[in-house]
């Protein structure tokens, strides 16, 4: 079991080829956590385009199939140098083949306040009022939660004693157990670490990924993050969800929207 | 000038080659519309990966540099062919270098009602109570409003007079002008189509887009479209938009993420 910045260390190869270990810690129901996996290649795009473009701000991943723990390979393809972005196409393989194709954007999140903020803000009780999310999941375990402290509102936790809300929001705290402050490239972890929305529908079962987007929008400040996680609309066996993300200043810093698949009535 | 189907029309030139002709009545300001342009690379990979997944289901594309009108180049790469959907990645090239590049998940759209719609309707006037959009913008020319008919709903017009409502929404009807019936390929385009939603914010500049993913979540019914598009989060001279478009029969069809661009105060 590996803390955040061991879980995502890389080994440069040359030729924007990087070589890397998934940890099993980082997993949900045996598969590896898809928001572990986008910082992953973020760190692999972040190293190839230096020290010039220091943060994501924009990850797309597909997921193609999912990678054991053990040794992965990561390629980068940079796509444009620009003045203010980097662009590059990231993907990451085992020996079966490719597991994630992404396409990132790089550059310098500005510290400035924002202009305008239209996302209705979460409101929820102190961390310690929420209880942790065990490593025992409904049904399979998450050691993803053995790394991760997540923190939720009472009142988005009907879902683990049979009452879900039907809202379709999940809603809490969460930090790094390692006691490893955020960042942009762990924001692309925190957007897809809530147990799905779903849940608090009555619908509890696996939810695959199958694309997940993040925007980030600022360096976070230090402390526990707020993560909200919101189910937009469930048809056809797929739902897209809209998880935001707060510092503990209270500003907006990533918005992570996802497509991912259902099993539903 | 040319109509939707026509503007979209590609060659194929074998081992996932495409050529086509970039249409510039689908232009804004001089530069192509990201949606078009996301629909031309989804005619693209729908071709490559063959009938037996005939719809987007999700699309993320990076913008890295505008294409001129005229002949561009085409290349997909199947990167995993599934029993529900396949996946692929899409690049769009002028004899100047590489100018979109896009991940693309196709399969099978399903008719079935949702399960659960968690997004807010749009309330809009009918159709010919609001203002068509004209080709002449606010300081530059959208040819774009020459071929698709944009009608917003006045109370979202104001930037037009220059008293933009400060909430960041627009919202409007929309048809293809030559009277072809929306689909999931079009839908690609319409989630980029209105005006950017900063102009409510009394922001006019342009919005170039770094980054757009499109979920499709239906085959929309024949008739008008509603769009609705609404700024998130300005900040760090970036936007964040969310676009819903729901379809005459008021079913939510498609929803658009994009980050772009933006010079604010």
């Amino acid at each position: 079991m590996a803390g955040f910045d061991a879980a995502t260390a890389l080994e440069a190869h040359g030729g924007g080829r990087y070589a890397g270990q998934l940890d099993p810690a980082w997993q949900i129901a045996g598969k590896p956590n898809g928001g572990y996996l986008l910082s992953v290649l973020g760190r692999a795009a972040l190293a190839e385009v230096g020290a010039g473009y220091p943060h994501p701000l924009v990850a797309s991943a597909h997921y193609v199939a999912p990678p054991e723990p053990g040794s992965v390979e990561l390629t980068v393809q940079v796509l444009r140098l620009g003045r203010r972005t980097a662009q590059t196409r990231v993907s990451l393989a085992t020996a079966a083949g490719l597991c994630v194709e992404a396409l990132m954007t790089c550059g310098h999140l500005d510290p400035a306040e924002p202009f305008f903020d239209g996302v209705e803000p979460a409101e929820l009780p102190p961390e310690k009022a929420c209880p942790r999310l065990p490593v025992e999941g409904p049904g399979f375990l998450v050691p993803l939660m053995g790394v991760l402290s997540e923190r939720l509102d009472p009142a988005t936790m009907g879902w683990a004693v049979g009452k879900p809300s039907g809202r379709g929001e999940l809603r809490g705290w969460l930090r790094f157990d390692d006691g490893r402050e955020p960042d942009p490239l762990a924001l692309l972890t925190v957007v897809d670490a809530l147990p799905p929305a779903t849940f608090d529908l009555g619908v509890t079962g696996w939810v695959p990924t199958l694309e997940l987007s993040c925007h980030v929008r600022a360096v976070p400040a230090p402390g526990a993050l707020v993560v909200r996680q919101r189910a937009r609309h469930v048809a056809g066996g797929r739902v897209d969800e809209v998880c935001d993300v707060w510092d503990a200043a209270g500003r907006l810093v990533a918005t992570g929207h996802q497509l991912a698949g259902v099993r539903h009535p």
